[in-house]
């Protein structure tokens, strides 16, 4: 059986496994305050370019999403999301559950406009009792998206602005974010995102680490306490280092990009297979997630030696499924794929 | 001026004031557990053929609705609702503020059907990790709806079957009962409400009273403890006695069916007199709110002497108002506005 | 039977309800936005001698501090409190229902001192750890306190400095502010108070109001957006006037310090005569509230006509009960009270 | 340097990395559904002598307490624990937020007695208004306590058999529970915690795994959608696998146990070094845990070489620090502490 079910199915990357092995018996500061935390949160601050940026390391995406959140908001206030949003939809209301009401927007493509959002924000004070309905108070966008495409510079910019013309915090969700600044037809950049989101993280969980999600806080109003909220819902780690250590492994000789870059390349052989044998896909993506719809008979025969995800019914006699590649993906299992593939 | 802008513009129904002056100086017990909201609830329970339900009076309907939701889930657990429920746009966020999503459906008439909310069940555990997605568990309705539609006997039959079918909670904002029981196209009644629902309430602030809402719990899961949460959340009234009495008077003499049966024959000939004119209607409604689509200079004209609510755009000439009645709009003011509208 | 249970057991002043009468026809607008409401603030403003300050106008107690922490407190957040405060003890955990920890500290007199609340901001952040617990951020006191005492404007002064040295926030539950007031004994003023604390309340239940309690924010930070709060918490009444009206009746003329101080008298008579017979009282109060330790002996030959509220033990052979005055106190029943008094 | 600050200085126990290593190109399914969390929750059941218990893996111990109260409680509920117990002080309001109350209790060991906790139910229930104040449902103690305490079984049997009496779920935090286990004195073992818990964790983190407690659930009722409150809460590890594989090092061979007592034995060294100079303690530990109250100057001698944990002030002169042990202290260092402690 071969899977490509989701980009956490083995555990690190080998450099990153090494690392805590070779600092296993130091003894350090809890929770963060180690060297080792510093020292990534310095590579990374280096790498957006934002010095008076605040870095802190969590375990997990749902963690570090809710914790943002608490943080950011006042009890009135709510975060705008596309309804594909993680936070809509795959996080067991963990933001309600700190008391937020997630405003959910329809999308395509998984992705919000400046304009949904502009709209959103205006329908919100237009309303003579607005103050009977929730404030639309920050924006959640994950890139790449739950469904594998990604922002352009120019639509982020466009989101940024109208986030800052209206008082709104941009959070962007970055769990794969190595997978979409390393696709081809990518124009973002970490500086980029530094300079347009109020707060985003780089995660490690689906690329390499074996947990770990980089909070990277630009706004200095973010900044204040974040720390407390951190413990508070049970996000920080108490060998703290573990998060350092994976991180500087991540990013030392850029490991974080050229394992995205690897999985995304994966992912385009399997994208161009499909496309030769004529099937379509539930949105182009050009990261390691691939939606093709596919017949379900062919997806019967395919489930013997493969595994991926079930997506959504298309149709009577199609589904939309999802493949998905990393770091870990070996050529030999995308070459049998693609025999399958073109066996059909 | 003459206002048709809400159904609590005024006071209450003398009847009403008369009792609360006639018992001022009466020394009872706080908190609900004196002789007057003791026969309140036992005219209610007579009225609703049900000895074994539990009634509770509340000030106003956002603490009631967020005070039973409080009570009925735990935290992983959310309420369906229709995208225009009340609790969904109008209570800012209150249910979130208690921890639970919203899990809000289209419809357009204001409504659930009994398969849409059997569908959203389907959904949640058919996927593989359901786990990460809010569970299901209550279901919110309004009758009237927020948009004076109102369910019939089959449908309000259908939606309760599936909730039981189901393990839902099924949940009536009856904000608006009275106007809705007394529509001329209804077929239901309070007994049989209080067979189809776990819980409800029979609305006094929109029809005659000075404030309260008589929230009746025919589940025995529901009573469980639900004073403590009604006092944890701010709505234990200190001299409850007030809201006894008051339901005491509405529900003597059916005071409360009259003054919703006035309002209703307000509406209709405010209704007539539009539909006689040609104008249109977002929705058919045969209760206290009517929402005719009228020209934008219509509307300017009409507003110099009549106050009304703005409800939506609904092209660049046209939009969708409110004109709302009670129990103390007078046949004049009514007739008044007919001459108006007949004079375009 | 004679009730000295509590300072709720009647309605209303008569010229309370007399203004509700007057006006129950009138047409205005919801929600705290009438003309009666901004009426009875403006007085308020006159006599606090703050016209920056806002008035809110809410129906009861609980709502009202729960409210006014949810809106002033981060989630990492706490509020300090006496052990004995009505938020520590008689609000079903309210507090920390909107996520919050009441820090409580013993007291033996209902109050803090401002040593107290320093020792615990610089307990909090002299701990390495201090991010691992809950930081202190608001001070929360009642005035009279819980057993009937009050501050003197020495002690609120200094509070209130220590408050501004630590950045904390003073708010003051006036549930009985009037008594307090009023009292022989008391050397603050309205004026004062609103100098001194970020936020308190004027409380009406327990001063000849059917309800309501008159919320008054100093601090110009906590009255961002508390609107949208109040109404998220259930506390935004739809006839907002009856709170506004009634507030109107209770300052003019300074109806509620007259009521105060009937009932305080009432209280002084009380007092005496327990004195007199060498009783001696849990604490010594000059408000309503009277804390008479009595032998279970006469305290079982009392109960037959006279209700009071038991306290607590104080040995095998006595009690501390309270006895309370209101305006609706009528001399006859003290007049009884002490002659049962005296017979012993 | 040598640190005796903390029991989670260094990484996890070499056995415990080997284990990770080997499996670390594996593929498995995510979120603890995987075949090592199933193995390592059969070995816990095996030991607990309970194959009906529900064993879950989390990464911290906050994250494990607030996920169960959260789970346990309604919404008025609130868990009874010590003043010193690590929910009161430690968790920056984590259980508050989740918006229940901690009922804290007094404890000058870190226990809680049986007679306290029915005393609390007790004085809840006599309360006339008891809806006014928050309802007792859960005990939370923590063996050995924050102050290295142990419970002996006669201790947690009356615990247990006083929650059964009254309806409240037991849960014991062990954090440290293996330190407990192998103390000299104790008389507790893991298959009686199971019988007289409620639920229970066993801690990995601060005994020699990288992190993760192993939540044990054995009322069936605690059981229900325990999963999703989890992934709620953040606590669900995508590579959940990561929690099952160090719980089978850590419990084949009983590797925990023997880790444990190595601490133990390298704690009572330096116990028996303190007392033969005459030192006294804080309170008498038999675990890992050792708190001296030692003079200042000698404090301040010691930091040069040694690191520790300020506890608290005993007077002008004294000071009660905190020495810790874990599975990597090694004899050495531990002769050297002794030698320092022999100098002075």
């Amino acid at each position: 059986m071969i899977r490509f079910k989701c980009d956490y199915s083995e555990g690190a990357h080998p450099k990153v496994l090494e690392t805590l092995l070779q600092t296993n018996t130091e003894q350090t500061v809890g929770y963060g305050m180690d060297q080792y935390c510093i020292k990534a949160a310095g590579i990374i601050k280096e790498k957006i370019q934002r010095q008076d940026a605040e870095v802190h390391f969590l375990v997990g995406g749902t963690q570090t999403n809710l914790t943002v959140t608490s943080a950011a908001l006042r009890p009135h206030q709510g975060v705008i999301a596309a309804y594909s949003g993680h936070i809509s939809t795959h996080e067991t209301g963990a933001i309600e559950a700190t008391g937020h009401k997630v405003i959910e927007l329809p999308s395509s493509d998984g992705k919000l406009t400046a304009w949904q959002v502009e709209e959103t924000v205006k329908a919100h004070y237009s309303d003579e009792n607005h103050e009977h309905t929730v404030q639309p108070k920050m924006v959640y966008i994950s890139n790449p998206t739950e469904i594998g495409t990604i922002y352009s510079k120019k639509e982020l910019t466009k989101l940024s602005s109208v986030c800052k013309e209206n008082g709104l915090i941009l959070y962007l969700d970055g769990a794969r974010l190595g997978y979409g600044l390393c696709a081809e037809d990518n124009d973002l950049d970490l500086p980029t995102i530094a300079q347009l989101c109020d707060a985003f993280y780089i995660g490690g969980t689906k690329i390499g680490a074996l947990f770990g999600e980089a909070l990277v806080v630009c706004n200095a109003e973010l900044k204040k306490d974040l720390r407390y909220i951190i413990k508070q819902k049970g996000g920080m780690l108490a060998k703290g280092r573990l998060l350092g250590l994976q991180f500087i492994s991540l990013m030392e000789n850029d490991l974080y990009f050229q394992m995205a870059s690897h999985a995304n390349k994966m992912a385009m052989l399997i994208k161009e297979a499909f496309i030769k044998k004529g099937y379509s896909f539930l949105i182009s993506s050009t990261t390691n997630q691939q939606f093709p719809i596919l017949p379900n008979d062919v997806l019967d025969r395919m489930k013997v030696n493969f595994e991926y995800s079930y997506w959504q019914k298309v149709d009577e006699n199609k589904s939309a499924v999802r493949f998905c590649t990393s770091w870990a993906t070996s050529t030999e299992a995308v070459k049998k794929l693609i025999e399958e593939i073109e066996k059909w």
